[in-house]
Parts: structure tokens; sequence; C-alpha cells
């Protein structure tokens, strides 16, 4: 198996450039396509020239988010391959555009890798990316290559399109308004504990889907599409820090608070013996660190029905946990009792953590 | 002088956004802007929330290019400061707009530092890129700030636009066009083998102009917009490799050939003095890896006059040195007896390079 160091650079950049052109067939077109015939929405001129040429729809917003993966920092190569890296770097930045309700359109990548890695590993690490962009609408249409000593990373850049003025965003909940969230938040905080704490017994089947949710996170871009056509929602944010961090984000934004009640809290029997065998409170991790890429959103209140069916048209798991108060940045919880206490937080921050992995 | 490590990600990230919001006064709205009153071509919503909402103008094409400098591969830390980094990093992808003849709009930020960074120099960086993108009328709109174990890096994605269709492409040339450039090719180079060769002596006076090439280099936008005018560019391609390796690429693209004349091209005393110094033929500074930064294009045989004036109105150096010919993928040189070799190449592969540096 050829390494960068042995094909070089150029040749390196073809064979993922070719790559992707046979995948996409002619979706994107090479350097000879005539850029006065595409149609609004198409991929003008795509990798292999100075810049990607795109074309706009009349009429639409773009949004624009950039997140980056790092190797021993964002994950480790023993637990993640090229593919399911590539993945997973589409997917933290498909999950951003999914907060803002727009359709992704166009992604830039950049790679730093050591000169030892082999050639098939990139083409790899492309493929996971463009397959996971695809699924959401998505193209790779350019990118960079470049060479690093130590660890190695990879940054996207992603663009998607909302009606002109249509895009959510953190700051637009208002008091009344419910509260919902999607999926199982906390599992790939539970996972990445797990792995760390338990090493390759964390490989169990038993905890398969929690090391899932941790290493092959997927967008919840079809479900914002859904939420987006219903037009109740007010504020959006992903759960990339864990629950409790960004609620409080997304509250401070918006000048609220919220309370959460337990009992709406979707069931997880996994989650809860995960935090037994960790010796953990399950609420640590369900509210703490966590970076699942759910869909944590508010709904104005003659919204919810509409919401919810439309999500459980799609089959995903989406429901009402709280309600936003006036109480600008007090998270609440309340129990089954109807006792209530200020929600356990936590966030996760790169430069200060303990353990480096998340 | 607070590190990365000591301030934490999200209160960094805080000073970085409060910065450039500073800085850029109301041109980047914060978290309140209203989605509906933007103008086209405005920031609807700037960093902070999970992406950037943007909006293009109708009608137009959106241009996109990534590049990324990594510490000890693209640069040395001796000899470029934070400020000066950050101003690299908007210039190199500031050259590939202005090669697509494309109006810089839009950027986004992805930086990987070490914990034990200053926050200040991380300020300057911004700083350095926001201005040198600031001169060319584009702003910063959205970013992410990872730790980092080893090299630090900085990748920055740049949007930018041009009317629809009227994107420059490595494409288009035809036999016939003439083959022009701006500025002192190979001037870069020489100044990073200088620093490389000499150390310290290399900060002399007498070499200022060729480590300031190297190091800070300026975009050639303002004269893209000149030449786009004007309508006559049938193909660019910015001068990043080098001008025999960049000009063959165009070439290739193109499925044509070159011939430069050596008596066209601009002359360059300091250039030979360095290649004197470093005991090396002028034309392997001139020629060879080198990134300038310089546009080269080829123009339409009726638009050299006008391209000529428009440069001149600007100051900036610029100036026929060639034609291109039908011999696919062969770049002769011309000299003053009429004598026609090919043109030594070169180029620079970040994987295969003996030095590191470029």
């Amino acid at each position: 198996m050829p390494t960068l160091r042995e094909v070089g650079e150029i040749e390196a950049l073809r064979r993922l450039i070719a790559g992707g052109r046979a995948r996409e067939g002619s979706a994107v077109p090479a350097g000879d396509a005539r850029a006065g015939d595409a149609a609004e929405g198409a991929v003008v001129l795509g990798a292999g020239d100075d810049a990607a040429v795109l074309r706009p729809r009349d009429g639409h917003d773009l949004v624009a988010t950039t997140d980056a993966l790092v190797e021993n920092v964002h994950y480790l190569s023993d637990w993640l391959g090229a593919e399911a890296l590539g993945a997973r770097l589409a997917t933290v930045n498909l999950s951003d555009l999914a907060a803002m309700g727009a359709a992704p359109r166009w992604a830039l990548v950049s790679i730093g890798a050591r000169p030892e890695r082999e050639v098939d590993d990139l083409v790899a690490l492309e493929r996971g990316i463009a397959e996971a962009l695809e699924a959401d609408g998505a193209v790779i249409v350019g990118g960079n290559l470049t060479a690093v000593a130590g660890a190695e990373w990879s940054s996207l850049t992603l663009l998607g399109e909302t009606r002109r003025g249509a895009a959510w965003t953190r700051h637009g909940a208002r008091a009344g308004d419910w509260i919902a969230v999607s999926g199982f938040p906390g599992r790939a905080g539970a996972g990445s504990r797990l792995a760390l704490a338990m090493g390759e017994a964390a490989r169990a089947p038993l905890w398969r889907p929690l090391i899932q949710a941790w290493g092959a996170p997927r967008s919840q871009v079809p479900l914002a599409m859904a939420l987006a056509a219903e037009g109740a929602v007010t504020a959006a944010i992903d759960v990339s820090d864990g629950f409790a961090g960004d609620l409080a984000r997304m509250c401070e934004a918006s000048g609220m608070g919220a309370t959460i009640d337990e009992e709406l809290l979707p069931e997880d029997r996994l989650l809860e013996q995960a935090a037994r065998a960790l010796g953990v409170a399950p609420e640590e991790l369900r509210f703490g660190p966590s970076d699942d890429y759910e869909l944590l959103v508010t709904l104005a209140a003659a919204g919810r029905d509409a919401c919810e069916a439309a999500a459980e048209r799609l089959g995903v798991p989406f429901g009402v946990v709280g309600v936003v108060t006036e109480t600008r940045g007090r998270v609440d919880l309340r129990d089954s009792r109807g006792e209530v206490r200020p929600m356990p937080r936590g966030g996760y921050d790169h430069f200060r953590a303990a353990s480096p992995i998340r």
C-alpha cells in the first residue's frame, strides 16, 4: 500500500478527486463544464482549479459552518477507522446545519496527514465524508491536503441553504415555548467513557449502541428539514457539548430559562446500565459532556403536535421534554414528585479537560 | 499573558469574536440581527451560533477555496509572528479567488493551537487574517478552535462572488492568447532559501524585499478585479508553486503549450544577486518552487493593451511575457538570440520535499 511520501501530493490529490468523481458520476463536473449552462443549486466547477464555482439559488440565504477533528483530541485511531472518521467529520458539520434548519449543499475539506499515511486511508476518509454528506444532500467541491509531522487532523467547511430569512438561531426561544430533543442524549459521552474505562471490554455487544453513538453518530438533518416545513421552531442548537451545557447556551442566547421535566425525558435503560458500570449517577451521563449531535429545539406552543407527528413519520425519536421560562439563565429539573432543583451542569473544554478524548 | 489552558476554549472564543466585532463595528451583526432585514451581500448572522448566515447576491456564482498553513511545514515561527501568519493565511486564500476573478466576501477560520499558546497570540492571528481580508473586501464570519498536542495549524475557507458564469478557470487558454504575469516571480522562493541558508544574516536590509515576498505576500485581488472589468482574461492561475510549475499546470488544463520570451520577463537584479549568494542559476530561482501568490493569466489577443493599462493605473507590475501555443504540454523559453529550449521545471511537494519549509 503506497504512502503519501511515495506517491506525492499531486498524485494523492488526483486519486482523491478521481475517487470522488467516480462515485458522484456527473454530479460534479470536471474542468470542462461550461459555466453558463449550470442550473441553480449546481456545482459549476468542482475540485481541480484554484477554487470551486457554485450556483446558489436566488432568494436563498447561505449557511456556513466549519469544524475540525484532531487525532488524540477528538478521536482515537484505534477506535475509529479512516472511513468512520470521515463520516464523523461530515456529521459534526451536518449537525450544525441541522441546528440552523438549513439544507446542506457543498463542502470543502482540509486535511493534515503524515507522509507515512497510506493513500488508501485518505481515499477511505474522503469516501466516509462524501457518503455521509450525500445522505443529507451535499457534495465535496474542493479541498486541501498538507503534510504534518505530529497528530493528524481534518477540517471541513460546509455550506447550506435556507429560504431567505428562514434560518433558525439560538436566540429565538420565548417563555412558554416547548423544549424538544431528538434521540437519547448522553449516549455518546457514555460510550467514550466506557471505552476509556474498560478498553477492549467496551467492544462487547451490550455496549454497542453507546459505542456507536460515540463513534458513528448520524446527523439529524432529515428531522430538521421536516421540522422546518412545519414552521414552528423558534430556536435550535445541536447537542455537541452535552444536553445541560447546550440547553443553557440556547437559554442564555435567548435571554430565557428552562424547566425540564424528568418524566418526559426518554427512558434509557442502557445509559443507566452504563452509569452503574462506570460508578456514576445516570444524570451525570445524561446531562453531562456528550457529543451526541442530537437536535435540541424550542417550539411555538401551537406547533407541538405537528412537529411530533413529523418526527414520527420519519421514525426519529423526538419529543417535548420541558418548557422555556422567563428566569434568564436558570435551568431547572423537575422530578416525578414535582420537586424542582437546578440541572446538574457540565460542559467540555478541550484546553482544560482532564481526559483529552471526546 | 494568559494561555488557552488558563482561560479555556469558551473564553478564548469570546475574546476572538469580541476582537472581531470591535474592529468591524456593525458590519457583522451579533445574535440579535433580524434575519429578514439584511441586504444582499450582507452577513445576516456572524460568529456565535451553530453556523453563520450570509446573503449572496441574486444572479451571482459563489466561488469557494480552502487552504491551510502548518507550523514547520509552511512557516517557521521564528520568522513569522502571529499577525503576519494570519495575513499570510488570508493571502494564500485571497490569491485563489484572485485567480478565479472573484470578489472575496466571507471567511471561516479553523485553528489548531497548543494549550500553552497565549490567547493574545490567537487574537493577533485573527487580527492578521481579518485585516488582510478586509483590504480585499472580505470578513470573517465564523470559525473553530481546537487543542493540538504537536505542530499548530490554521485553515481558512474563503467564499467570493462573480457574476453568474463569469468565473475564470485554468482551462480557457487558447493558442495565440498572450501570457501575462504580475510582480516578480521567484522572489518568495529566493527569500525562503536565503533564510534557510544564511539564518540571521538573511535579515540584512539588502534581502528585505525577498524575505517580505516570502513572509508577507500580498494578494493580487485588486489587479484581478481590474482585469475582470476588461473582460479579456481567458484563463488564470495563481503562482503558488512556482512560475514554471503553475504555467505548465494551466497549459495542461487548457490542452495547450506556451513559449515564454526571456527578454519580456521583468528584470530582477535582486533575484540575480540572491542566486549568486546561494550559488544557483538565476533561472532556478525565477522558475522553480516559489509561493509568490502572483497572478498568471492568459489574455485574448485584442485585450492586451487595456489589461496592461488597467494594471498601470493600479500601480501593479504586470505585463505580457509570452504566448500560448498549440503544442500541448510543451513549455519553452526563448532567449535573446531567438533560441528556444524547454523551460526548466520544478514544483513543490510537501510529502517528498527534502526541505520541509516553503
